[in-house]
């Protein structure tokens, strides 16, 4: 592996008559005697103390280098342990995880709530408050919610934040924007032009962050204001761009994008599918977090309810899969009907303020109701998911049977029964073994960068290949999405394509 | 002209649907338009009002670049002038110009001391100084020197030091360190380690340089303890190092350096021979300024002494030339003998403190008197400086006669009378056209890299060609030393080699 930031051991010739090289370009040999063959910037104030710390050292050190593109730096003269940061910014959480560069090992992964969320749940007023002049409170918040997590993840480690060289951060361009407190004035106003795609390395005073002074700051890059840095690592991490078929990545968060290419071309559109997959619509909803539904059986003939919660503990709402599960089960044990109506096992169905609800849970302290208008708002995303994943296939002339493989990430990655959300019609029925979920895709891409630095040309590639497709306001999309509020779809042939 | 620093007109298209291209590429795309194609860096500060820049400006901008190795990095988004700092920093003195980089023009050179004099006129004496606690004070009274020096620079040209992009700083091995603040410790103990050879590109503030806070600060490297980046400009200046034959340079400051050399190989020595000629010895000795004797002519039959004086004022005092000029005419006029002893012109010789003087001016206020102790002085100084040009020239098996030409820097530059200066016997007596004065060279070759970066690869190879020869303590200089003493030599034929 060849990580982002590492540590090299090196024993030096010590001075002589006949080898008068100055200490700095005897450190330089050191370095590219041991394979670092790009050349090696060193601070001004880390060259003050090397005469003396090769001394003391009787010239033997262990530098932290960190790899920028086409250049080393030293970031430290002596460097055990080196860890790195590998950050998913998404508008409702961020999640990251400790790498242990030199062992090749991710260590801990910790998820916590944008800090954003109390100046609104959606990215659009978060932008109008930065435009009316809080952009650097905005940012202000997020960096210190950063660095709260990294905080956590240190002290639950027994480490320092000084012993973090590196921080890959993978969010959509506004996220991303706020990270680095750039303008966002531009992003909603036609024609939608951010600020930058790519962001040259950073040190951590340029954004705030409390990781080693000298750290190195990895940003991914954008493809538009509507194709950010999390699908470009997500790509990166489900290698997408390097398959020779036809191959999709659904990545659901507080939106829904949707992937379609390999490694000629690839197409990314976005739905808004997102926020009823992610917990957010219904009013038990919830993120994946302890306490959620993830997965719902109903026996068939005693009509029992079967939940799994995260954390094994009394559920308190139910997650984006959670919600597939329970709608696919209601529908093929004939609870609800084809528009998503309760038609079967009445002594479950409850009237709640005028609407039907068919009850889930039922404790002392606990109550989960799932109302039609619920199964309503589901239903329209999970038709809004299969029209965009329809027409984007189509419009590239394939049919789902030629996709190679569908990637599933994201609300809709690891706990996801992909047979439920076939049954719903959410999904293509393809064959299951081409229907894989990868977890976090955006924070996984960034964990492989900080392990191999290498995958900064991909990363590059990747963004310079991807068109962006408008999805909801195509007219193909618009004629397929009546059909798709079915279950699980008007014209079952249309699921097998 | 690729000048270290330059501006750039660009107009760029505006943003529409069918171009969503983010600013900072839009940008990036219109450098390459204009021809820049080394990677552009934006710092993250500059990218944050890069938005807002370029739709009041309409989407033209002027933007001011610098480029380090490879790279290229915007400094500013409007900027004229542009401003660049070529500086030699002498151990007495340091020499400043303001060069107008778009215009291609040298604006002003100022002189000024070096503010480390009131430490001790030698160097070993900072070395010692730095190495007992005091080097940050020693580096901040040579920054806040250069500082004032720049502070003059701008108020003579009614600019500011904010319209400075660039400074390039040639100086000996220990100036150079003192600049930086880097340790020199272990300069001046067996086996003469510098902290460094090469300095990567810096930023102002890694010096407390008040130039432009982006500007970018170049330090020419040093081959050694004994070779510095004054003597590497200086060939760089000379053009020594693209000479098909050999060639010598010799540069005399505080210290004399010679360089013999071609395209294929450069041996670089020291001798002691500099503060004779630089003016430091003799009594009445003093450095090229204002009131200096720089040339001297004495009538055959009247004995008339005519002189030369900087400024066209009152003589305060004789510098290098004038000192090398007056004892050539003494000894060619028959005033003192081959041993440097007055032997006629009894009526200008006056008995000072038990020595014979040599009555050079005489008013109410100001009495010149060159004592046979000030020429014993000078004459082991042209002993030294001719038998290091001998000992060198012998050492690679080559004669005066071979060598191509001999540029004279320094102290021995601009003013100086080959004439005279070969009627003595301190350089050799080869044609005149081959003898080059080139006036200061080290400042020279800074102010050549300002103007043309494409000589940054030369430096590094002048650097990596030169080896060091120890002069003084060579057995054959001292063989040599004893009949170089003689004026002009014990055995002239030695001359013409």
């Amino acid at each position: 592996m060849r990580p982002l930031v590492t540590a090299v051991d090196i024993t030096l010739d010590r001075p002589s008559p006949s080898d008068k090289r100055a200490d700095r370009e005897r450190l330089l040999d050191g370095l590219v005697a041991q394979g670092i063959t790009a050349p090696v910037e060193i601070d001004i104030d880390l060259l003050r103390i090397l005469p003396s710390t090769l001394r003391v050292h009787d010239f033997r050190l262990q530098p932290t280098l960190g790899f920028t593109r086409d250049m080393a730096r030293v970031l430290s003269f002596g460097g055990r342990p080196v860890y790195a940061l590998a950050v998913d910014i998404g508008t409702t959480n961020i999640v990251a995880s400790l790498v242990d560069v030199l062992n090749n090992k991710k260590i801990s992964t910790l998820e916590y709530e944008n800090p954003q969320v109390e100046f609104g749940l959606d990215v659009l007023t978060r932008v109008h408050l930065a435009m009316s002049g809080k952009a650097a409170t905005l940012h202000e918040h997020l960096v210190s919610g950063l660095n709260t997590l990294i905080q956590k993840l240190c002290a639950a480690q027994g480490t320092t934040a000084s012993d973090i060289y590196a921080a890959a951060f993978a969010g959509n361009t506004i996220m991303t924007h706020f990270l680095l407190n750039l303008p966002v004035h531009n992003i909603p106003v036609e024609p939608y032009i951010p600020a930058a795609h790519r962001i040259d390395f950073m040190e951590p005073k340029d954004i705030g962050l409390k990781i080693n002074d000298r750290g190195i700051i990895y940003v991914f890059p954008n493809a538009g204001s509507y194709v950010g840095g999390d699908i470009i690592s997500g790509i990166l991490a489900s290698g997408l761009y390097k398959e020779e078929q036809p191959t999709m990545l659904i990545d659901v968060g507080t939106n829904a994008e949707i992937v379609l290419g390999c490694s000629e071309w690839i197409m990314v559109g976005a739905g808004a599918a997102g926020p009823a997959l992610e917990g957010g619509i219904s009013e038990i909803g919830m993120r994946a977090a302890e306490g959620a539904v993830y997965n719902v059986e109903i026996d068939k003939n005693s009509h029992e309810v079967h939940m799994k919660i995260i954390g094994n503990s009394e559920p308190r709402g139910i997650c984006g899969t959670g919600m597939i599960a329970l709608v696919s089960e209601l529908y093929t044990k004939g609870i609800i009907n084809q528009q998503g109506k309760f038609i079967g096992f009445p002594e479950r169905i409850r009237d709640v303020n005028g609407r039907q609800g068919f009850v889930l849970y039922e404790s002392d302290t606990v109550s989960l109701i799932i109302k039609d208008t619920d199964i309503d708002n589901f239903l329209r995303s999970k038709a809004a998911m299969f029209s965009s994943l329809y027409v984007m296939v189509k419009s590239v002339g394939l049919r789902f049977g030629e996709i190679h493989k569908i990637y599933m990430s994201g609300a809709f990655g690891a706990g996801i029964d992909a047979d439920k959300a076939v049954a719903i019609g959410m999904i293509p029925d393809i064959e299951r073994s081409r229907l894989i979920a990868i977890g976090n895709s955006s924070l996984k891409g960034a964990e492989m960068l900080l392990m191999e630095r290498e995958l900064l040309p991909a990363i590059d590639r990747i963004g310079a290949m991807i068109t962006y497709k408008e999805m909801n306001t195509e007219g193909d999309f618009m004629k397929e999405f009546p059909a798709a509020l079915f279950l699980p779809h008007t014209d079952p042939e249309v699921l097998k394509g």
